[in-house]
Order: C-alpha cells, then sequence, then structure tokens
C-alpha cells in the first residue's frame, strides 16, 4: 500500500533522535559555512531561471541553453547581491552542486581566470584580466587532442614563429591533431590557451601554451582558420560543450605566448625563466584532484541520501515472522548491507575531503614561503585518494541506483544524472590507472629517501615499519571495533605490497621500466594506500577535537553512531579485499567469520539512524531532483508528476500507428 | 601519431594467425547458426531504415519512432523473403542484437504471441491468436504497479465480477495501483494482459490475468476509461515506450479472464483447472532467465570487442627500455588485466549460455511428457547464473568503457549505449536480490532432499562431499592450470557456504525466518554458485567433443588459447573473492601470490591473441556501433565523422551569445 498519512521518514526521524542539524556542520566544515551555503541557495531558488523540473527530458541543446542561462543568472545574481569574492565563488560552487552538473562557463569562472597569473607575466595579465571578470572573455584549455590525452609529448598541434611579422602560426597538421576535448570550446570560449609544439627556425622546443582568439568578442562567428563544433553526446555532461578545433595556419601577436616560464624574444631567442618554480603549476593539478575528494564524498552523500529515503517508503515483501506485516525495504539485512556501507564510504570520503581541503591550504602557504618539503607526500596523497575516492563513489552509486529496484532506472530516480557525471571523474584529471603509476613512482621515492636517511615526514611515519615481520595475531570480536586494530591492518598490507613492488623494481634495469612491467602491483598498491587513507582519516577525524569540538550540544551521541560507521566503513573494506590482508599476514584467514559477523551486527545498530545519517548532509530536494529522494517521502505522488513533465505526454501523435501497424497492414493487404 | 597505412588491426590479426572463423562456430553454436544469422543481418542491413549514422543524437520520440519503423520492417521482410516460422524469430532476434536495443513491439513478436497459449484456453485463443499474429493486436503485460514491483501479492488493481452484465470491471484505486514500467503500455500497445485482484461477491480470489483491449484497433485511441502514458526517460531502453495505465471502471467481457488455469462461470462461480500444471508457467520464467545469459556473454563481446580493437590502435606512452617507441595502449600489463579477463569472461558466459540454451531445450521435452525432476535445480541454475552474469556483463563493460579513455564517455564509443542496456537486465526478470533468495531456498531444499536419501540430478553430484573435511593442500604453480584444481576450490567454497547457511537456517524458527534473517549470506551463496557454474561449465566445454568436434580444422590450436583463457577466468575470479576461499580452507593464505603470478604469465601469452578472440564474435560494423571498434581501426577518421552528425554542429545558432555574454553586457552596462 502507499502510505497514508504520517511521513513515513519523519517517522524513522522521531526514532532515532539525532541531531542531524549538528552532523551538518560536521559534514560541511562548520556551522557558518553551512549557513552561508543555504543563504546562497536560496538566491539561485527564487529565480525561474533554475526551475529544474523537466530537467530529465530536455535536449542536449535545450540543456545546453538552460545551463548557460543559469550560468549567466549567478554572475548576475552576485553583482546585484554585491556578494564579495569569496561568496562569489562559493555561490558557482553551490550553483555547480546544486543543478548537478556544471555549465560550460564553469570552467572559466572557477578556474581561467584564476590561472592567468600562473601561465602568463603580469604585463600579459593586464590584457586579458577585466575581460575575463566581466566575461566578455571566456576561455577553455585546448590541450588534448584525437589522437593524444593525457601525454603531453606526444601533441601534434604546431605554434611557428614567423620571424618577418613577430606572430606564431597555430597548425593541426594532421586529423589525430585535431583538440579534441576540451571543455566549452566547442560552442562556447570565444578564447583559449592552446597547449602546442613551439617550433621556432625549424627547431621544435617541446610544448608551451598560447593564449589564441577563437570567436569575434561581438558576433561570436569563429575567427578565420579557426573550425571548431561540439565532439557529440556523452554519457553525462551533456550541459558543457566539450569540443574539438582545428587551426587551419592562424596567426597570433608573438606576445600571446604564456611567458611566465619561459620566453620568445623578438628575434625568436628562447629563454627559460628560472626564478619562476615549477611546483606552482604543479600544485594547480594536485589541488584540482584533491578537490575530486570532497565532491565524489558529496555526490555520494546525494546517491545515498535518494537511496536510503526511498527504501525507507518503499514497501516490499512480507515479514517472514509475521505475514501480515509488509515491510520496508530497508528492513532487510541484504539492502541495509548494500546501502549502509555506502552511507559510511560517504561519510569517510567527504570527511577525508575536509581535511584534505584543510592541508592542501596549509601546503599552499608553505610553497608561496618556498617551502616544498610536503610537496611528495601530498601528491602521492592526492593521486592515491583521488582514485579511491572517485572509484568508490562511482561504484556506489550504481549500487545505490540498484538498490531503488525498477524505479532507479528511471532518470527522474536522480541517481543516474549523478553517476553519468561521477564516471567522468574516473577518467579526468589523471586516468586512474595513469595515476597509480605515478602515485607508485612517489611513493618509491620516499621509500628511498627514508633508506638512505631522510626523515619520513608525520604523514608517512608507519613506513618506518616497512622491514618489521608482524607476527600473527589473533583478534577478537572486540579488537575489530578498535581503530588501532584495523588501521594497522591496513598499513601491514599497504606496506607488504610497497615492499614487493620495491624488490620487483630493484630487479628491473631502471625505476621506470620495473613500474611500467609491475604497472598490475601498482594498481593494487595504489587502491590500498587511497583506502588506508580514507580508513584512518575517518578514524582520526573522530579522534579529533577539531572536528567536533565546535558543535553546541550532543557531541557524545553523534560521536557514537558515527563511530560505527567507522568501524562499518574499515571492516567492509577488509572484507572485500580479505585475501591480500590474509595473504601478507595483516589478518588470519579465520579472522573473515569474525568481520563478517561483526559486519553483519554493526547493521541493524546503524538502521535506526540511516535517514538522519542522510539527513545530515542537507541536501534540498532541489538539489537532488530526485521523485524518490524527497524529504516528504512522497514518491509515488512524485514519480507520476515527473512523467507528465515529459513532452511525449503531451503529444497526441499517433506513432505506433503509422510507424508499424499500418504499415504491416498495408503490406498484407497489398499482398492478397 | 595517428596510424597511416597499414591497419594496426590486421598486424594484430596476422601475428596470431589464429582462425578466428572457426571460433565464431565455436561461439555461434554451429556453422549452420552462424552463417544463418548473417544471411538474416543481410537482408536488413540493405534496408535504409536500419541506417545508424544517426543513432546516439535522436531525442527518445524520434528513437521510439524509428524502432517502431524497423520493427515494421522485420516483419514484412521476413513476408517478402517467405522465412519459414524459425528464421522468422532468428530474424527478430537478429534485428535486437544488431540494433542493440529493443524495439517496443519485441515483447509483442518474440513473447505475447506465444504467451497466448500459456495463459488462455484454445476457444479464447482463437479470437486473438490471427490478430497478434498479423500484427492488428499488439500486446503488453501489464503486471507491476508504482507501489508494487515484482511481489504479485501486493497488487491493488482489481477486477470486479458484475453479475449483471456478466462483465469484469477494471480498476485503480489508488495512486499507486496505476500500472507501471510494462514495456510497450505508454503508447504502443492496443492489448494488454492486466494483472488483477479477482472479487467475486465481494470475496478476494487474489490475482488473476485479464484481457484487455487498451485502444482503438483503427485510430489507436485509448478506449474510455483508460488513461496511459510514458513513464519518463530511463538510463537506457529508451526505444521503449514503458508506460503507465489507470483504469476507470473499465468493462470487459467474463470471458477475457484468462481461463486457462482457473475458471469463472456465467455465475460468478469459481473453479480451478487441475489438470494443467502450473509448472509450465514456471517454466516460461525460468526460460526467460536463462535467456538473460547468453545475452549477457553477447553483449560483454561486443564491448570487449570494441574495448581490444581500440587499445590495439591507440598509441600511449613510451617504452621504458625505448624512449622513442610508442606503446600501444594494450601493451601495457594493466590493461591487459582489465581486458583480457573480460574477454575470457565473454568466453565463460557465452558458452555457457550455449550450454544452458540446449539443456533448457532437453528440460522443456522433459516437462511435455510430465517429468518434473530437474526443475529445481534448472530454477537454481538459473537464478544463480542470471544474477552473475548480467552482475558480471554490466560491471565488465564500465571497465571496458572506461579502458577506452576519455573517447569511451563519448556515446560514439558505442560502449554506453549497451551498458545502458544491460544494467536494467540486473533489474528486470528477478531483481538479483531477490532472486538470490530464491536460488538459496531451492539449493536448501535439494540439500534437505540429499539429507532424506534422494539421489543428487548429476549436476549437483558433487554435493555429496557436503560433510567432508577438505585438508589443506598446497598447490603448484602448475596446478592452478589444471581445471580440476580450480573447479574443485569453487564447489569447496560453495558447500562451505551453503552448509553455514544450512546451520543458521536450522536455529531459525522456520526456513523463511532463517532465509530472510540471513538474507547477505543467501546473496554470497548464490554469487558462489553462479561463478561455480561459470567456471566449471567453461572447463567442461572446452574437454566436451561437442564443442569443439564439428570444426573443420585447427582444432588444436584454437583449444589451446581457449584453455588460456579458462584458466585466466577461473583465477581472476579466485583472486577476487581470495579470503572466502582462504576462510573456508579451499586455497591458502600462499597461494594468492602464486595465483596472480600465474594471471601475470597469462596476460602475455593470450595478449597476441586478443584481436583475433573478438573478432571471433563476428559482430559487423554496423551490429557494432561504435567509432572505436571498427573492423578497420580507423578509429579518428570515424570519431570526427560521427560528431558531424549532431544537428549541433549543423546549426549556426549562438546561444552562447543570446544567453550568456550578452545578458551578463547588459546587466553590467545598465549599472553603470
Amino acid at each position: 500500500m502507499a502510505h497514508t498519512g504520517e511521513n513515513p521518514l519523519d517517522v524513522e526521524r522521531r526514532q532515532s533522535a539525532l541531531p542531524a542539524r549538528e552532523l551538518t556542520y560536521v559534514l560541511w566544515k562548520s556551522k557558518e559555512h553551512a549557513e552561508l551555503r543555504e543563504r546562497l541557495e536560496a538566491l539561485l531558488v527564487k529565480d525561474p531561471a533554475f526551475d529544474n523540473k523537466k530537467m530529465d527530458y530536455l535536449s542536449r541543446n535545450e540543456a545546453y541553453a538552460r545551463a548557460l542561462r543559469m550560468a549567466g543568472k549567478v554572475e548576475i545574481i552576485a553583482r546585484q547581491n554585491r556578494l564579495n569574492e569569496y561568496e562569489t565563488e562559493q555561490l558557482r560552487l553551490v550553483f555547480q552542486a546544486f543543478t548537478s552538473c556544471s555549465s560550460p562557463t564553469t570552467l572559466h569562472t572557477l578556474m581561467f581566470i584564476k590561472n592567468l597569473a600562473l601561465l602568463f607575466t603580469e604585463e600579459q595579465q593586464q590584457k586579458w584580466v577585466q575581460l575575463a571578470k566581466d566575461c566578455r572573455m571566456v576561455g577553455c584549455y585546448a590541450q588534448t587532442e584525437l589522437g593524444h590525452g593525457s601525454n603531453v609529448r606526444g601533441l601534434e598541434t604546431t605554434a611557428t614563429f614567423i620571424p618577418e611579422t613577430d606572430e606564431f602560426e597555430i597548425h593541426s597538421p594532421t586529423l589525430s591533431s585535431i583538440k579534441w576535448w576540451p571543455g566549452a570550446l566547442g560552442r562556447t570560449a570565444n578564447f583559449g590557451v592552446v597547449y602546442a609544439r613551439m617550433i621556432i627556425h625549424g627547431k621544435d622546443y617541446g610544448v608551451h601554451n598560447f593564449m589564441v582568439q577563437l570567436r569575434e568578442f561581438d558576433t561570436h562567428e569563429t575567427r578565420p582558420g579557426v573550425m571548431c563544433g561540439d565532439i557529440g553526446a556523452k554519457v553525462g555532461f551533456n550541459n558543457v560543450d566539450n569540443g574539438y578545433c582545428k587551426f587551419d595556419r592562424v596567426r597570433i601577436p608573438r606576445e600571446n605566448m604564456g611567458m611566465r616560464f619561459s620566453t620568445v624574444d623578438r628575434n625568436g631567442k628562447y629563454s627559460k625563466n628560472r626564478s619562476v618554480p615549477h611546483e606552482v603549476l604543479y600544485f594547480t593539478m594536485l589541488q584540482t584532484r584533491m578537490g575530486f575528494v570532497l565532491s565524489s564524498g558529496l555526490s555520494l552523500g546525494k546517491a545515498v541520501t535518494i537511496s536510503v529515503r526511498y527504501s525507507a517508503v518503499r514497501a516490499q515483501g512480507y515479514d517472514a515472522k509475521d505475514e501480515s506485516k509488509e515491510l520496508k525495504v530497508i528492513d532487510y539485512q541484504s539492502q541495509q548491507y548494500r546501502l549502509l556501507p555506502l552511507v559510511a564510504a560517504s561519510y569517510a570520503i567527504t570527511l577525508t575531503g575536509n581535511q584534505m581541503d584543510a592541508f592542501t591550504e596549509v601546503l599552499s602557504k608553505q610553497i608561496d614561503s618556498g617551502d616544498v618539503s610536503k610537496l611528495d607526500i601530498a601528491h602521492a596523497m592526492s593521486c592515491g585518494l583521488k582514485v579511491v575516492s572517485t572509484d568508490a563513489a562511482a561504484a556506489g552509486m550504481e549500487i545505490c541506483r540498484r538498490a531503488c529496484g525498477g524505479h532507479g532506472y528511471l532518470l527522474a530516480s536522480g541517481i543516474p544524472t549523478l553517476l553519468n557525471d561521477m564516471v567522468q571523474m574516473v577518467t579526468a584529471e589523471g586516468e586512474n590507472f595513469v595515476l597509480s603509476l605515478q602515485t607508485a613512482r612517489t611513493l618509491l621515492k620516499g621509500l628511498k629517501a627514508f633508506r638512505s636517511g631522510v626523515k619520513l615526514p608525520k604523514e608517512m611515519a608507519f613506513l618506518a615499519n616497512i622491514d618489521k615481520s608482524f607476527p600473527p595475531q589473533t583478534r577478537t570480536k572486540s579488537n575489530w571495533l578498535e581503530p588501532q586494530h584495523y588501521v594497522s591492518a591496513f598499513q601491514q598490507r599497504f606496506l607488504y605490497l610497497l615492499r614487493d613492488l620495491e624488490q620487483r623494481v630493484s630487479r628491473a634495469s631502471s625505476v621506470p621500466v620495473g613500474v611500467q612491467e609491475n604497472s598490475v602491483l601498482c594498481y593494487k598498491l595504489t587502491m590500498a594506500y587511497g583506502k588506508l587513507l580514507l580508513v584512518s582519516n575517518f578514524a582520526s577525524a573522530i579522534a579529533s577535537p577539531a572536528t567536533f569540538s565546535k558543535l553546541p550540544l550532543s557531541t557524545p551521541r553523534i560521536l557514537e553512531v558515527v563511530r560505527l560507521l567507522s568501524h562499518l566503513f574499515a571492516l567492509t573494506q577488509l572484507d572485500a579485499d580479505a585475501g591480500e590482508f590474509m595473504a601478507c599476514g595483516a589478518i588470519l584467514p579465520s579472522d573473515l567469520a569474525v568481520i563478517r559477523a561483526t559486519i553483519e551486527e554493526l547493521l541493524p545498530l546503524i538502521r535506526p539512524h540511516a535517514v538522519v545519517l542522510v539527513d545530515a548532509f542537507n541536501f534540498s530536494d532541489h538539489a537532488l531532483n530526485s521523485a524518490l529522494g524527497r524529504y516528504d517521502g512522497n514518491v509515488y505522488q512524485a514519480l507520476y508528476d515527473s512523467a507528465q513533465q515529459d513532452d511525449v505526454n503531451q503529444s497526441s501523435d499517433k506513432i505506433a500507428l503509422h510507424e508499424f501497424l499500418l504499415p504491416i497492414r498495408n503490406a498484407l493487404q497489398s499482398r492478397l
């Protein structure tokens, strides 16, 4: 039966009695930050441009136009409300998070403007910064090509110095050199930072950056020699015009070369600028990658919100002990087993993401002051966490979708759109397998430094145990509810894989050869490292006074439940990789039954709080855009209403009659 | 660099020298069957209705119309070419497989017509069979409702007997009783078999079937009281109008009740027809579920074809031993580790699917002759294999998609569409977690029968070892290349889980309670059972003379490579669940390093044959509809051409100018 009368979710909320609001402050870093985001979201929601009722039924072209309209409104609303720079940036982030999808101009407003200072000299910036801030100039990064992605060395586009006119000539010499994938390149950007091999007097100086105007300011027509287009429909991110561009000998002034790291003078003389540390450039990529951690956690948070709420509304089957009692889906052990570890994972990743944000801020100040001592460990952490967070979030969302049964297959459920956008993060900003090679190399480098006597950074202190042999240890059920036990198992597994890689690489002719020939082990090592970081960060977030100290009340009750999530997260991860833990002696074969029994005992302890735990993410119905995940639990009405938004239900054309029934009828008759 | 000159795939083909064509006959059951399908596909491809160049760029409405147009052509082509019944059915299957997506009428032509004989008496069939064959009548099954899916007991639609007029009145009493999900209900079908609670003289007789006319024959207008629509955009299957229907006291003749299993007479007297065995109904569902195995294997076969071919074309990075040598993606160990186990899985599932088809045929004959002795084991096998095959195929396709890097995110890659259609199979025809409860119950029933002395069917003979304690066994690397070793490890793991469940259930107040309270274990048991079946069926397919004996030549060379795939499949599955195997003593912790080393040694042995192994699936470029998976390897031109099919590249509207640039410009100016 459909629920009548009281919202079943309110019943859940009353029974838990956990203060969701205070957990919100934990997940969103602070009370102030959570409230700021709510205020900014309210500014957007009241504008009709942000209405999302028809969102699942738009063509790509309509979705693109809607995204641009909203993005324009964001800029206008920021100015109308005289928001300061920080608030404006937050407003853009709220817009991105709450529409569940980027606008084609997100890259421009959130990165391009800032990064002008990265690649170009102050003199060069003068020309463009105000234009970019006023959105007269909208930029994109034209790096990847049809034939080459992240491998910069393989790029084919050329920028040839023309001494006669003091210009560079940008050219696409082959089909595979066509720029392909850059966001906003297809139809939106009027400028692009183009990555091209610089040729001066016949000599190839390798890949450099060039600012190229792609379209006219006033008419938005492409400039002569520039051929742009959209690369076609994608799994997700269809708001964004990922584009292609073929350059046919396009001339730009020599001064449009990015001259911060190196310069070319009027005579074509090339010089490197050694006073600017390359780490700065490197740090920007690291920061972007670190940002993926928090956004993975929050995206997974949306999916579990939808799936847990729906599971607490949906009736399915009967209690085997009392055949008259219809159960909610979430009452089943198997449904709890699917969803509650994902609630735990969304907390683990989100809290780790918050920690990484804070860490990156500290790092940024260190680098500004010339201290790059933490850059390697930060690099390894950002890679490892990016790989494991994006992978876990994507896999978790698909489980959430399936846990909604048939209705999860409808776009109206809200999860498919989230998932389709999420899966690109597995490939973007360093494909996960490629990143794992970098992670492994950095970890090996750290290990080598340690062996040569360099002091370990505190984030890596446990590496000192690399050669220790751990005696087999029988653990009781209560041991498995103590973070030091599971964290140490994750450390031991990681050290075992790292030492294995070290030994294999030592037998190879060089480190690069050793890494390349053992790329499978590098991937396993990276996953082990990322999981260790999540498990230990979750445990330390709970132990740390910084996380919970600012809460006005209820800390002990909240902590008690969040601690159960930490255990559940660690133990389900242990279960998933149990063979590897056993192979290295971190756990015993007999431990698995204990671990699984402990998981089965944790589920019913967490289940009463499931709805409140997801409420704490504080996603509005507007941000979730899900018929199944509504706060009021009125899911069937919402599904029905959503279908009415589909244009096919407004039309009275009889396609089946004209395309199928009549043609067959006519064919049959004509044979008579 | 893009390849110039020779197709790199032809280089691969030459180097392997394995006869792909003969493997095709193995995968497609026989030479005759493979050739029939090719002939039938040729009939379709030459008709312009089947052109698929724009397929990735259609709106849902256009895709729906195109699917109906093609489906109509299929029926007309079958008649024009005077195909017999078998060939016509094959033509419909070819159409479905080769367009990668069902038509709204697939259910009608492939199932509804046949199933009329299942639910209705011969007298009733007389009225409808010819209409259905001529496609004047197009049917659907209206079972699931907004509030209840597979749980038939919870359905709310009523069919009330009206003695005065000798009619049934079909009615939807609540919002949650609206029929929701049935394929073709939204806009296509003019008839539906409606599942409704039958009420006679105030008494509820439970759910029965009723034939209800939904739309007029000639105008296709809905009949009075029938309110139909499409349930909205979905993850995939958007060719099909899954629909909703609300009945407002719709009257149908009493004789439209499905009267084969029970009847209602003129006076409202209800009687069961005990002469018709219910197993027949049950067998139809079983057959559908078994069919999912083969289609999962073939769909995964398409995805690995695309991904392996692209990986053998795509250049990425350099050989660490020779920095001037650019590598193909497939040359990397990690890429082989991602893809080759999936090639192996596609073979395992496809060959098992073929075996299950043959088994189901035998079963069908047995049931017709009154022998239902194998029905239980067939039920358990169909559930276990459905769960594990759909799950493995869906997960495998996503890995294939990611293994194509960024380009895999484009619909033009062909994989997203395959995957989006595939993931519904995880939920449809018995959601995988729900099915696992059925599997567990059936397995427990079989075990109980064995314990009470009933002879085990040969498919379950190993159950006799249920109480045996297996001594720990140290296995060498060469042991792991012998099927009896790995098959026995899978048996031992399965028996361990089954005995665990048996013991837990024995402690519960009843079997249903025990199963419900241990649903997580039921799921693990079902997965273990399904994997055992795949591993042992793959091994037995290779050992069986029936599989390979009809090949004209080359059997030994083919067998040698396919045997490597069997090992790789089994060992990667062992690795994935290693902890569970260790916990029950089926393998030792020290085995994992050996298993992983063996996997790493198998990869380079299979890699030279990778392209030929996927060529053997014999999917045409038309059926793959993938820019990345083309037989000729010309991927970059194909990607570029595909983007040109997108209407957004044909339009010259300046959306960015009008929706973003100008509004901001105007707002900034108006503030001056």
